[in-house]
């Protein structure tokens, strides 16, 4: 069974956005803050500006040598230096969804070497991927990372290496907010 | 953006149940009818005893070579001639699941020769495949199929193939619901 999560933009919520870009297509609202929970049965969704929902699923193209290698130094969620966050919705085009398994793998690892960028940047940056193409939004993968304020600069440099791969000429849209967890009280 | 299709089973639908077995794991309710249309937003869900939601949506584990072969063969739905139908709605294990995407793949065609057996049967059979695990339902696929009546026999003979695989090792549930095209009036 997998595991729902719902992100929501609006008034509470213990993130504090402190950035929105789109860096393609159409923007999300702006809202001071964000959510993130699991969804549970006969739970409405919170209330939001927006709310966008997201399942931890399946490996979709890394290998067995790739997970192994990732699970040597990806770090957990919720690590009390990791106070600043970014949701990346991403969607991408139909030209992607049209190409067979080995051709978006190819364009995936060999080619964009998506798996191995990422792991330049571990433990640093702790990330969870969410699916959300079959569930029919707005997106087609939701993806929450983590990280301690030192390592935002580091970031940055992350999602732009991966911008300027070939595997992002399939991008048709993309939200990035960035986020401060916010003082409890 | 992915079609929804929704599967009911009641007292109402085109295609009448000819025979309900489950070759593995819990039965759905015996119904006489069972109906497949695309859900419409805001409208909701067909009434029946049971309903199964499902996407059309991207290629998990074909390559492009394999796509090719299947694309040269593979019928439509809805020939007048396809009077009989089969809905076999799957459930695999958390194992598999669990097992990165060239060791599934592997075990898939490598190990099982789950294409290459289905071409075998190609144009017989027309079939189109849903997926809904990330739905959160209790099926991971939702295989639709539809043959003329010379063909039953033979339809028999490729899902036994099926289930003599390593791939059928990993199925948990399993239903197999044989239908026929319901008189109109």
């Amino acid at each position: 069974m997998v595991a729902t999560i719902v992100f929501a933009g609006g008034e509470t919520g213990p993130w504090a956005v402190t950035r929105v870009d789109a860096p393609c297509g159409d923007p999300l609202p702006a809202t001071p803050r964000v959510s993130m929970t699991t969804a549970e049965p006969d739970t409405p969704d919170p209330v939001g500006t927006w709310t966008l929902r997201g399942v931890v699923s399946n490996l979709r193209y890394a290998t067995s040598a790739e997970r192994g290698a990732l699970g040597a130094v990806q770090p957990p969620l919720a690590r009390p230096a990791a106070t600043r966050a970014a949701l990346i919705p991403i969607r991408k085009s139909p030209a992607w969804w049209d190409l067979a398994q080995d051709e978006r793998r190819s364009i995936f690892e060999e080619t964009s070497h998506h798996t191995r960028i990422g792991l330049g940047y571990l433990p640093a940056v702790a990330r969870r991927l969410h699916h959300c193409r079959d569930l029919g939004g707005p997106f087609d993968f939701l993806t929450w990372f983590e990280f301690a304020p030192e390592h935002e600069a580091g970031f940055d440099r992350l999602v732009a290496a991966l911008r300027a791969t070939r595997e992002w000429t399939y991008v048709e849209r993309e939200c990035d907010i960035r986020l401060g967890r916010a003082p409890a009280g």
